[in-house]
């Protein structure tokens, strides 16, 4: 039997930990022999749901060998995969994003649906392959639809990610909105994070028309507390940029509670922020009010400004 | 209501005309006003299978406008699709091919199975979705998998292929093997094709490593009777390659009797035909046995090669 690695993107995110080890789960119950990692730091928001649920976390994958046969969960840039992923053999992709210049040299199987999560994709799976979802996996899933949609108040929400939550808070015995604020708000504890860390916490590299350009996003309860420390960001965002050749980097500071984001922006295409989000930036930062989804309110308007 | 076009690749074969009326049928069940098209004219082999079943021929497409909303199925590869597709709204493609550079700027419902045939995919989504499937919708589908698997003789064919033709041709009431054979063999009868139509029946354009070339593929049940027009077939082929800026044709002229293939080369790298295939070509031309599937026998090696 052939071993399948299966992984979500760097910088990992609820999401893509529960996704990656919530996929290996379904495929184990369908006796094949998957396992789930990480490409990076798992963060302090999905720290509270692995501990909530004792659940170990991945292993970090570093590298690939030649041809080995992997399932990519809640990404398809390979910007965004493991080291090496080029040669893989890339068995399966389950993802909600947006396709970007994916190539393969054979047929394989690919589910994306525009949904908020990954994880009501993977549901659907068990589902459809009619596999019971035990206690534990359906509260790593419902955790990873709370991360990924802010508790249902993301505009990337849909009809299914409600549905699919309801039905695994149920299976996990947990009340949905107590537990959920509970763990956004492990995620907003950013104290100890140095700048350099707190830009790479959830942050994702794009490649538009020739325009490089980095999408950080952070959660807090207090956007203020964040931006106190402006300066020291806006360096680390600098070099980060002079690092990674890149043209424009916007860090997101979403306020959960009030769902609504300040930007923070770099680089030396800060024109394409100010076209995008029709803002004028006031010492390189502007208020976003309703803003709080990279995926459909901030990486289309920079794309189309690229 | 918006309305959703749904086609194929251009050079429509059964399994590309079948699967797009039997996804907007299942989208009309689903309340949704979607409409089936073709991207050019309709071969033997569909025309026997939809005259079979009383199914008018989907309306011809030329064009799109800007935004239009599409769904896609039997391919993802640009190249093969309608005139100004870069500019539609794709909202899904169903497809078992490989994926070729494909790129979005939304997320989008993205289902792909590396199984032999495309309606054995869209029949899962009628499962899925509790919907039935008539008769004479289940006879197309039986119908597209028929030919695409070469009445499960093809090495594209999966268990799940096997499965769904056994469903089909019970819903449909029909004698698979029997009603098989006699669809293949509509298909093979090439009398009144000119050269230049021949080599367009199911013709697809590839481009790997900036090597641009095309596979051709003709059913019959004599090779001898394809071959014996060997040097008109040859010009067509060179014609083809000069108006279309071509490094490569290969023409797969395959025998559905005894699953066997002759293939007719041309163009300035036919040395990447011979390191393909293993072969010395004689006078521009190969039998390879074994050889029926353009999708896993053909396109992958020509591309480790070029």
């Amino acid at each position: 039997m052939e071993k399948i690695l299966i992984f979500g993107h760097k910088n990992p995110d609820t999401d893509t930990i529960m996704s990656a080890i919530a996929m290996a789960n379904l495929k184990n119950k369908l006796k094949k022999e998957a396992k789930a990692y990480r490409l990076g730091n798992i963060n302090k928001e999905t720290k509270f749901a692995l501990d909530y649920f004792r659940q170990e976390e991945p292993e970090l994958l570093e590298d690939l060998e030649n041809s080995q046969s992997v399932i990519l969960v809640d990404h398809n840039d390979f910007g965004q995969s493991v080291k090496n992923i080029e040669n893989a053999n890339i068995l399966e992709v389950v993802d909600h994003h947006k396709i970007s210049g994916f190539s393969t040299s054979e047929p394989l199987y690919y589910t994306a649906m525009p949904v908020g999560c990954t994880a009501t994709i993977i549901y659907g799976m068990y589902k459809n392959k009619n596999i019971e979802i035990d206690s534990k996996i359906a509260g790593l899933m419902a955790s990873a639809i709370i991360s990924d949609t802010l508790l249902l108040k993301s505009p990337t929400t849909t009809d299914l990610d409600k549905k699919v939550l309801e039905e695994l808070g149920e299976i996990a015995k947990i009340d949905v909105k107590e537990y959920g604020l509970e763990m956004l708000k492990a995620g907003t504890d950013l104290s100890d994070f140095s700048a350099d860390e707190l830009i790479n916490i959830d942050s994702k590299p794009f490649s538009t028309n020739g325009v490089n350009y980095q999408v950080a996003q952070v959660n807090t309860a207090s956007i203020e507390e964040v931006i106190k420390d402006k300066e020291k960001i806006e360096n680390a965002m600098k070099n980060f940029i002079s690092k990674n050749s890149q043209d424009l980097f916007v860090l997101l500071i979403t306020d959960i509670l009030e769902n609504n984001s300040q930007i923070l922006v770099a680089g030396s295409r800060k024109d394409i922020a100010e076209k995008a989000f029709n803002v004028k930036l006031n010492d390189n930062t502007a208020f976003l009010p309703g803003v709080v989804s990279r995926k459909k309110q901030v990486v289309p308007v920079i794309d189309k400004n690229c």
